[in-house]
């Protein structure tokens, strides 16, 4: 197995524990591990190693990949969906803690203020990208909370509890959260815009871990300035980075993190064992865990 | 039921929804519900109402009642300990995972910055009081998290999975965060003080959401200050609130928050669900929730 642009001990000990070899010469190699987004890089490799049937992403989400049309190449790819699942759940459910629990205002304070937080507790929370590796993790955080959720899938809303299906509009009109957790594809860019946000309720929050994109950025700046909603916690912004000066920077109900869901400290181990787990797979001709749907480009 | 110092219409409901008859003059009454701290009063009010066997308190923790001596007087005596776990729980955990995930540092920033922040997932966890009903919500609360759960409760400390008793300085050393819920008492006064912040690990975190005098208030600001410790989150301050100008203010790594893990707008349903519990069981003559020990003082 090549792995590429750099081949860390970690990584090597991973595709060992998996049952394959760590290769350095591409032309021996039956499969790739491919970390970054340098798809130029591997595509000129790709082009001179017939031999290697299988790709696997290091990233989750693979949307820049998409749109090069290397998924169409007739080999298997594979990207990390799935493996940083725990991370980047966890991270939404700090964001959205944070924001009812008001924590960005008081971290800010230098004297003792008013009570005041929201419980997340009995709370109807959307979470769109409920059916994703992230969304069915988030759903695990949120279990002893009681909360009501509302799981929005491609085509339409289900109430967790109820089974009922909702449209999505109906589903953002009585959520008290809603916590973003889709692919970036052609169907979910700017899927929460002016209608949307203008749709929830002014106490409502609104959490981002998937791609900034999938938020009309415009739109939350208005949303947020003119508190139709009463607060929003991203991960991810569009653009990212989110220059300096940019409108969301100044406004006091907005978190921002910066793409921080997963850390390089916390990647590593997760990586490396779907890389192990996908070997053994590999090795063994059984299906692949994350291959990417390239007519769905994730 | 006599319900003083003030009688909000919902609570006399929660009063007849126990079977109960909210009554106004003292003499008439054989429970009393007495929420806020004034003892004094109370205590005037109880000397000339003999039929009253059962006060019920509204607060969850009774160590400034403890002091009064009330709590001999021979009736029965009631705190709301346990009626507001869930509220109290769920901050410590918004407490543990804005510390752990940057969360202040990042809120307060105007550009983006590189990225920082720990997992949740597989640390091991003090939770101190871990026996009260705030701790033992609160563990509930980490389950999702894998944690390695060290429960102390008033003696030692025992790991909750294997079983092993450790003792408390050996439990601080080896726990990647400390979380306090434990009453205030003569036992637990300045519990963690110098000597236990130098048994944690640098990259330890402190959350306390007990009372502020459990911690040692000056040697959490040296540890704070020394870097001794990563970061504390503090619901609960000694002296509080807070004075101004106070060293803690100035300190990054401290993230306060003004004794709001449960705010009024949370504390009513929760109260209003024990009384009637409790109005339950007295009309049945039923063992009350809540049972102050006047010996232990809470």
């Amino acid at each position: 197995m090549l792995i590429r642009p750099t081949s860390e001990p970690w990584l090597r000990d991973a595709v060992i524990a998996g049952g394959g070899v760590p290769v350095d010469d591409h032309s021996q190699a039956q499969a790739a591990i491919w970390r970054g987004s340098d798809h130029e890089r591997l595509e000129r490799i790709l082009a001179a190693s017939p031999d290697i049937t299988w790709v696997q992403l290091g990233a989750a989400g693979t949307d820049a990949w998409a749109k090069t049309g290397l998924f169409d190449d007739g080999r298997t790819w594979t990207s990390a969906k799935g493996a940083y699942s725990e991370a980047v759940a966890e991270h939404a459910l700090s964001l959205l803690l944070a924001l009812l629990r008001d924590i960005p205002r008081f971290a800010a304070a230098t004297a003792w203020q008013p009570q005041s937080g929201r419980t997340l507790f009995d709370r109807t929370v959307l979470v769109l990208g409920a059916e994703g590796g992230i969304g069915r993790e988030f759903i695990r955080l949120l279990a002893p909370f009681r909360s009501r959720v509302l799981a929005g899938a491609r085509d339409s809303v289900r109430d967790a509890q109820s089974g009922e299906t909702l449209d999505l509009m109906t589903a953002l009109a009585i959520a008290d959260a809603t916590v973003i957790a889709t692919p970036l594809t052609d169907a979910t860019r700017g899927l929460i815009g002016r209608e949307q946000f203008a749709a929830m309720q002014p106490t409502a929050v609104v959490v981002n871990i998937a791609r900034g994109a999938v938020i009309d950025t415009a739109a939350l700046v208005d949303a947020l300035r003119e508190r139709r909603i009463a607060a929003a916690g991203i991960d991810v912004t569009d653009p990212e980075p989110l220059p300096e000066g940019h409108p969301l920077w100044g406004l006091e109900n907005c978190l921002i993190t910066p793409h921080t869901a997963n850390t390089l400290e916390m990647l590593g181990p997760q990586f490396a064992r779907r890389v192990a787990e996908n070997l053994r797979r590999f090795v063994s001709g059984l299906p692949l865990v994350g291959v990417v749907d390239a007519t769905k480009g994730y």
